[in-house]
């Protein structure tokens, strides 16, 4: 099959890798369409060791599915145009019966640990992993359903009270989304841009307050979302902070931060990681027309220009570049 | 009045110190005993600009009231022995409003900030701030009201369920507290601690877990607590963290934190920054003599000698020096 290789940090385009075999409770996806999210990009950069074909954020067609898989999800899945979790879980080991699947101690993750990934003809992930998506969603939008199911995880995390006041800080292709996922609460919801963008216009046209870092008075937020990706979003959102206030860290990037343990206990801050959420709500909203996704998509590239769309995808200010794979 | 003071990194014994005034909704409280805690000792070492009195844990007897106190008050409180919760807030900020006391806008702390502490034989705080201590508490034991306090904010902040899994990094004078705190919730706890004492005899003796580090199971913990005031306590607590794990930091020290934000975000880790706790409680454990906190008393030095008992607290692995400051 056609698809995208990444190794030693460079992404080449591939005519002939091998197709991938599928497990008994495992469907076999053709791709449609893929985005190009900013971990990629950090895995090029080196972020995490990976080699393989990369990318996790797609809408594909459930071609075939195991043997092991029975008659309702044949009915839910099969010729349906599909997106998919990216963990691939265990289902056995101590934090799957706790729980917490995405954090299974001996996952893959799709296009990013052991799993190859979505920027190729096809992939393949469990059938529990995937949902059906529903007619009235485009297939432009269905790819923004992973990244809209992060979005969501810091809902699951913390309670958001339509009275909080609430700062984003980054306005890319990620925080954008969080931000409309966040004004959904009521909440009073500044968003701190570098500068002007499509992204920008859309929440400005949605109504949700633009501004730059200093128009946020310091020690005011009940809550900080940082989706910079670099040191300095966390310090913006840290100044930002009330006493009591917390903050979301919604980036993965190679780096460090430098942080003032005195501080964080005097001001009694909570910082929290957060990463993969849920599915289902992230294609309710997309259903209802509730978040506004389209207008991020900034390019489109054929599968065998991906190393172009990667280019294009790490310009400064990029909103999504999608990857069109395969027909309907 | 005698007194110690605080300047440029230095404490001395002063003879004739002014005696501070009092507010109209303050008390003149005549100090009985006072604990030197390791905040002292961090002021010392600069953590923080402070000079005054320093100070902060004491016993004393409520010996004037000023002219705006009420009769109820007077009643609770004149003549009678207090503890004090040590910052005094403005009533009208922001944060106050907020019910957010601890954390007001124009706080004065007892000997932290712009306002003399307790290593002195009067100091003044406001009668809100004052907690009668019940008879059957000892005064050597209810010197021990501020820091225990500190150790229940920890069951302010989370929910300890009787079966998590839950460390406590350091086994000083706050992790003693902090760790017969926690066992009272039936978790299953361990205590890490880098040489016996004491302290560390003391929680053997109540039937509490003290261990060595490599003795702690990594990503295994679902609290981790930091109460060794030094970076490496905390890259012991975030590696015995499970994922979704909460981190407790409750050291205050001059010196940063490296920090790796990816591994936080993959991990979906909960870092909380905890300060000052309910005084209440803490007098009620005392009274029902749940927790045991006499044997931490390692020393007992007279005010006129508090460079020496200065030294004597910041010996490593030291517990609880007492400064005896007046009689009954």
């Amino acid at each position: 099959m056609r698809g995208l290789w990444l190794a030693g940090g460079e992404v080449r385009f591939v005519p002939d890798l091998p197709e991938p075999g599928i497990e008994p409770d495992e469907a076999l996806v053709r791709v449609l369409a893929a985005g190009i999210c900013n971990t990629d990009l950090e895995l090029v950069r080196g972020y995490y060791p990976y080699d393989g074909v990369p990318g996790h954020e797609f809408v594909g067609v459930a071609d075939s599915l195991g043997a092991g898989v029975g008659a309702d999800e044949r009915e839910r899945l099969l010729g349906r145009r599909v997106v998919g979790e990216i963990n691939a879980a265990c289902g056995s080991c101590r934090e799957c019966r706790s729980g917490r699947p995405t954090h299974c101690l001996r996952r893959t993750v799709l296009g990013i640990s052991a799993r190859h990934g979505a920027f190729a003809e096809y992939l393949a992930l469990p059938v529990r992993n995937l949902h059906a998506v529903p007619d009235a969603v485009s297939t432009d939008a269905a790819v923004f359903a992973e990244p809209l199911a992060a979005a969501l995880e810091i809902l699951e995390q913390v309670d958001v009270a339509p009275s909080d006041r609430v700062a984003v800080i980054g306005a890319g292709k990620l925080g954008i989304l969080i931000s409309q996922v966040l004004a959904l609460t009521g909440c009073e919801l500044s968003v701190v841009a570098r500068s002007r963008s499509a992204g920008v216009d859309l929440l400005t046209s949605r109504g949700i307050h633009v501004c730059s870092t200093d128009e946020v008075k310091g020690r005011s937020i009940d809550l900080a979302v940082e989706c910079t990706g670099n040191p300095e979003g966390y310090r913006i959102a840290r100044a930002a902070l009330r006493p009591r206030g917390t903050l979301i860290l919604k980036s993965t990037y190679a780096g460090r931060l430098d942080v003032d343990p005195s501080a964080i206990v005097v001001d009694e801050i909570t910082v929290i990681g957060s990463r993969c959420g849920p599915f289902r709500p992230a294609l309710r909203l997309l259903e209802r027309g509730q978040v506004s996704v389209e207008p991020l998509v900034e390019a489109r590239f054929p599968l065998d220009q991906g190393p172009a769309a990667f280019e294009r995808a790490a310009r400064p200010g990029a909103l999504k570049v999608l990857l069109e794979v395969g027909g309907p």
